[in-house]
């Protein structure tokens, strides 16, 4: 059930707040003296990594979250397909939790919503594209009835629980209907700007609400969280709609040649330039990939992409049309192994193959760790005999340092916490925030689990720590694998593994069957027959030593793992996981 | 045993060449009509891949080879520690092999050479520091006293059978002493680059030899193999001195504080750099990590790097000195687990402790496909209070496309093959090639393998395929592990595995003990005992369905696994390996 923007239940209200506010702010007064009000700020994620943005504001007997998001596992995270928040302290904390405020619609910021609220059902706001999107995951995960979602517009306010009142304000990002939030608590108002850009030429909506920004700055704010993804890079991003030229410009360059271009899925607002270049040089449009018709599906529903009638096509009547009257849209930008880009590439996707003359575009740029797979896929196109332009053809959703500078000055916050980014990215926006006038005390880096509280006049202080202990996704499993898991399978990727089966009688001593050596990942065993044989005679002196000594089963088995292990290392240098069953027969 | 540039044995010959043959050359000749004559050129790596640089010449009953080199696994390798050629052909045609010519010391370069000199021992020619480098490899493998060195200069030629001469030519590279390689033959005279680019300005020696590439050109050059590594990227590579500078810079600002530098081990000019830079701000140097330790000896000996007197100090002797006293040199710019900075950052390294104030420089640039683990270094640095420099300190020591249009200006060759790349690098660089001249037929981009031969009337072709399979080391093994071993350490790293054990009487068809189950890197165990019941009842009944039509055990087995597979993926969407073993008591 979607509410737009009329009073909620259980205590929360939406309202068309800032006509009304207005009426009630003054815009040049500035709190005298400073509130020893404490308000409670955690991170439950997305500092010292990318993704997983999800940040709790107590005051009281209220909690609300900001965002939701899930985390990509790292490379040591094997067979993880992806890692959400630790939530133990909101579960603790169950009854004072007031809702659930979204900035935008991207993974790492709505991805563990479904997760979440399995466990804590509270009302979700966001704006019309991010709850669209966050319908599509909960309809996946048979919630979509159970949650109640508010579609939030730039400018309504929200009423949650007695102390917080939160305001959406209009954002530019690489996904349409981004919001930045300003937060009114007891101990002051708060700006969380999620991910965002300076955009002013954007392609859905308008440009960031600075004015809005600049009123808030000039009323007073107390602390600012503020994205830190490219605090490093100098100067602005460049407009999305620098994109839509150079798509012009391929697209007019490109003519009697089939395009394909690849971008992320939730880049609705690069979609719709890839529509209208495409309707400027009269191709038809086929969507490739699941996520991508998902987004692209959901968008069109909602009116953030306007297609012409009769341009979208389904795959099956491309051949209908020459090559220069198509254009691919899929994903796969990032070389993700079984992407629709990818599978071309390897000549494994049933319906489209590469063919000598494509133009692939890759409107995007690798994120760090996917170089290679992203380098591999243009390899591969290159190999087939198509074109592929890999660069120039991409901005960044993130805020550069010009950009960052500009909305600290009009927010001039008393209190900074540069968030969503590795230490070293949420350093140099420290730096930056004390460049413009913050002392070194008024800034606070933090980590997941940090309990910062905050006060005007008493600062800021961590206050406590959370053990957290972020939840891995692994099939149908929340939670079942661990470290010990991780462990063995990261000992098993590198040496294998062998198992040593015999049976013995437990009264007897003797060995009744076996031993038997099974490995795996190990050595090539047709190769190696010798060192099974060497194996076998290693264990049944182990046995017969340790059985002379104790009938301890689990001595037995150790010493069996020990000289293996010892034999190994001497013969190959390797150090595969020892396996040892004894079966009592 | 080292030569130095005398005639050599077993039919070569290593003649001060230049100004020998100056008498011999007619600048403005030029064939007429062409020669038929056909050289075979077969790399055996170092295409479509970084790393491995190898490449087979022959002609009739001679072959030479150019470089020796081996390659890091990629992340699909897992365990495995490094990838040697495939040197198959070699083995086949060992009578005709005369000698391998190295162009530089760089493990993709020198790297396989103490595997493939076990095979096919040969002699060896390079400059002085590779040939130093060499000997270090071969000292470690045992192989010192077995294998002929020859030390060449610039201007040196050998030759090599009946067929081949050798001339090695200056160039510049991220390490000293590299050379081209100008390799007179009966078909026509070839050049290949190695790797190179163009310092007018380096720290050690001279510019690269431009005036002797311009003759060669004049005299008419055949084929031109040309590093093809920053094919893509515009404009021309800063000079080495570039980065003295921004070190004389940082050494000026960092007064009284702790400084550590971190670059690749082989870079003797870059170490140089700091070394002059640490003169004159009067500080000590102290050399961390193996490869740093091993190489900075090496090239000291030779001269390759020169340290004032009573500079260089022991890093047991840091206490003595001031912070600002100090720099460290240390390996670990790739972010390398175990390297010296990486164990520093992670505060596991037993001599050196990063503490706040330090500054750090990372003189370096993430290889593709390393920038995750260099980022996790950087953070860690930041958190331990110190900062980290990572931009700026850094020059590529691989040629641009202007310095690569100067080449082949210079070379002005009637074929071309890129070398050293990935596939959209070798493409990039036959478009170069093109763009300045060449037809499409007269640029051949090759695949390891590909036997490729070429005559001066006749053109190129690939008239055969080696299948190559390069050897993957692990451990003390060579060749031992195989794609079946990775395929199963790919497997158990993704969802880890179960063993099912079971004794059975084959006569009377009972199970006498068991099942058991042990898992690794499945699930938790703790947590799903269920799990593990309903297993074993699973196996119970797949035996006893199975025992009843057919005795068949390793029918039973397959029954078991088939049935766990259906039973797991249904329970937990995951597949682990499943490894039944029965045991006949």
């Amino acid at each position: 059930m979607v509410r737009e923007a009329v009073p909620g239940t259980e205590g929360q209200e939406t309202v068309p707040a800032r006509p009304k506010r207005k009426r009630n702010r003054k815009p040049s007064q500035k709190r005298a003296g400073g509130s020893g009000k404490k308000i409670r700020v955690i991170p439950l994620g997305g500092l010292e990594q990318i993704g997983m943005n999800i940040t709790v504001f107590e005051y009281e007997e209220d909690i609300i979250l900001v965002d939701c998001g899930l985390a990509f596992p790292g490379d040591e995270m094997l067979g993880i397909d992806l890692v959400i928040p630790d939530i133990t302290y909101l579960k603790n904390n169950r009854h004072k939790v007031r809702g659930i405020v979204l900035t935008h619609g991207h993974e790492d910021h709505i991805g563990s919503l479904a997760y979440v609220l399995r466990d804590i059902n509270v009302p979700v706001y966001g704006t019309r594209l991010t709850i669209g999107l966050v319908e599509n995951k909960l309809r996946e995960h048979g919630l979509l009835n159970d949650t109640i979602r508010h579609n939030m517009t730039a400018g309504d306010t929200v009423n949650l629980g007695k102390h917080f009142k939160v305001e959406y304000i209009r954002s530019n990002h690489s996904i349409a209907d981004a919001a930045i939030l300003a937060i009114t608590t007891p101990a002051g108002l708060i700006v969380h700007t999620g991910d965002f850009k300076v955009d002013y030429t954007p392609i859905y909506g308008q440009p960031i609400d600075l004015a809005r920004l600049g009123e808030l700055g000039r009323q007073g704010v107390l602390l600012l969280l503020a994205d830190s993804t490219n605090a490093e890079r100098k100067g602005f991003t460049m407009s999305e709609k620098i994109v839509g030229r150079k798509f012009d410009d391929i697209f007019a360059d490109a003519q009697g040649r089939r395009l394909l271009v690849a971008t992320f899925a939730s880049n609705v607002d690069r979609v719709q330039q890839i529509v209208n270049s495409a309707a400027k040089f009269n191709r038809k449009v086929i969507v490739e990939g699941r996520s991508m018709v998902n987004v692209v599906t959901t968008a069109m529903e909602l009116g953030y992409i306007k297609m012409p009638e009769g341009m979208l096509i389904p795959v099956e009547e491309m051949n209908r049309y020459k090559d220069g009257q198509i254009v691919i849209i899929s994903t796969g930008s990032q070389g993700e192994p079984m992407s629709a880009l990818s599978r071309m590439a390897a000549a494994s996707h049933r319906k489209i193959a590469i063919q000598s003359g494509d133009l692939v575009i890759l409107s995007s740029k690798p994120i760090p760790g996917n170089e290679k797979t992203v380098s591999r896929v243009i390899n591969e196109l290159f190999k087939k005999g198509a074109d592929v332009i890999y660069e120039d053809a991409h901005v960044s959703g993130h805020a550069h340092q010009e950009e960052l500078k500009l909305v600290h000055t009009l927010v001039k916050p008393q209190y900074f916490i540069p968030v969503h980014g590795e230490y070293r990215m949420m350093k140099k926006h420290q730096e930056l925030a004390m460049d413009l006038g913050l002392s070194q005390d008024n800034t606070f880096i933090l980590a997941p689990g940090d309990v910062f509280e905050l006060s005007e006049a008493g600062g800021g202080k961590i206050v406590d720590k959370l053990e957290l202990e972020p939840v891995l996704v692994d099939g149908l499993g929340v939670g079942d694998v661990g470290n010990i898991v991780l462990r063995d399978r990261q000992k098993l990727s590198q040496d294998g593994l062998l198992m040593v089966v015999v049976s013995m009688n437990r009264s007897t001593g003797k060995i009744v069957a076996g031993p038997d050596i099974v490995s795996r990942g190990f050595v090539y065993v047709r190769e190696s027959n010798t060192l099974m044989d060497e194996s076998k005679a290693v264990v049944r002196k182990a046995l017969e030593k340790s059985a002379k000594k104790n009938a301890d089963w689990s001595k037995m088995k150790t010493a069996v793992r020990d000289d293996l292990r010892d034999f190994y290392w001497a013969k190959t240098k390797r150090n595969p996981m020892i396996l040892p069953v004894i079966m009592d027969v």
